[in-house]
């Protein structure tokens, strides 16, 4: 409560903090940032203050261009440059460090199952790859910093509230994440749409699993390919390529599920 | 082609029409028109006989409030009034009547799986169901004229073009095409999360089947829950009382290919 009552003294709109002073304060403070966004064009000591302070703090920011800082600006309905060039969206979500999301995903079972996503930087697929990784029984998110959608209150509405309740590990480099997984006894599964192997083709999926899913555009980077202990496919019949990344992420767990649960019968 | 030339003659941006005149003489011309919107308020002559058009021609109107047509009217980008309190939403997708959908989808296979959606009324979500169908080998999608989203540009793009290739029958009463489809040889599979089967049970999906999915918020409506042949469950772990409605779909189209596929082995 008492977090909640000094977040009201600061300029502030649901989870963003805006204005140069309140986020300077608001940084100061060591209040859980996700990211600062800094409007293009934007200059002067209180930037450059905010720029050395979020670095010092390891949060990350970036300059948004016009479009994209005004499309911010009409969220908050404060008044016109209320936000002084200016927005950090506060971090939302359970996060966790890698190790300890590894740790307590043991704690429920002997063979947990994780969630890595590579490249998935559209808040809505983030929050529904959230939401069917909640639903199948995920122990969590590993969400790799940087060309990825940070949780934004959009992400945690298209997740139905499940980015509440799953916790998510934000690494800088989701190769070192991932290497650290298989150090842990995880086994990494990719899905790539042109592997040979079907997803239902039956595997020993009854070991601790990390599932990596790529974004719809470009699929897992090579460098995360090469990490995977298998890649798996699910076959298309029609014209379109693709299913939506959260659908074939929720096949997948789905399936992982179903092929464990059959092996208990 | 030349309809394409003679559509840039009205005033229409992308798949809408707007503007009194311009509505009418496109009823008139008997143009394929999905919906016409008429703002809260709009009155005269002009705006009777586009009732009384749209009726004779068995095209579903609806008033839309102040906030809806304002929104539909900056997507016209359009100058300000230039519907005149008049949106015409034209047909999109591949749009055929019950019969020749059921008898089509025969002559694709001895088993066709067609999709049957009850209360889908965000088209994202019409859009993300009529991908996974496509994909995973429906040969079409039977869709109520009320209570459910139109094929409007929206569903279109979240269908990443699906809506452009699968057939589409719009029925007036699913419950009478859900029988008639029965009568057609069609067995009808609900989603229902009380159920007490899992759609992982096996069963015999290797016949011509409809899976019928009913809204998020409600699920399927008694009548067509009472006319399924099955209702089947995906077991939830987490908190999240449900997957959305286009992952719960892609799920179970995907389980019951798997399991017709494991019988061919």
């Amino acid at each position: 409560m008492q977090d909640h009552q000094s977040f009201k003294t600061t300029p502030s709109s649901g989870s963003y903090i805006y204005g140069r002073n309140a986020v300077l304060e608001a940084i100061s403070a060591g209040r859980a940032i996700e990211k600062i966004f800094i409007a293009y064009g934007s200059e002067g000591a209180a930037i450059d203050s905010i720029r050395q302070e979020a670095r010092k703090a390891g949060i990350s920011f970036t300059t948004a261009d016009r479009e994209k800082f005004g499309t911010m600006e009409r969220e908050l309905r404060a008044g016109k440059n209320a936000a002084q060039g200016v927005i950090a969206l506060c971090s939302l979500g359970v996060t966790l460090d890698l190790q300890t999301l590894i740790t307590n995903s043991y704690d429920d079972t002997d063979t947990p199952m994780l969630l890595a996503l590579d490249g998935i930087t559209d808040p809505h697929n983030l929050g529904a790859l959230a939401r069917s990784a909640e639903c199948a029984g995920c122990s969590g998110i590993i969400l790799p910093s940087g060309h990825s959608s940070p949780i934004t209150p959009t992400a945690v509405k298209a997740s139905a509230g499940a980015l509440e309740h799953i916790p998510v590990a934000k690494v800088s480099e989701l190769s070192v994440a991932l290497k650290d997984c298989k150090s842990a006894g995880f086994n990494l599964i990719g899905a790539a749409g042109e592997s040979a192997r079907s997803y239902t083709d039956e595997y020993n999926y009854d070991v601790p699993i990390v599932l990596v899913i790529g974004s719809e555009g470009e699929g897992l980077r090579p460098n995360i390919r090469k990490l995977c202990d298998e890649l798996v496919k699910i076959p298309m019949s029609g014209k379109i390529e693709s299913l939506n990344a959260s659908v074939a992420g929720g096949i997948l767990m789905f399936e992982m599920r179903r092929q464990r649960d059959s092996l208990s019968l």
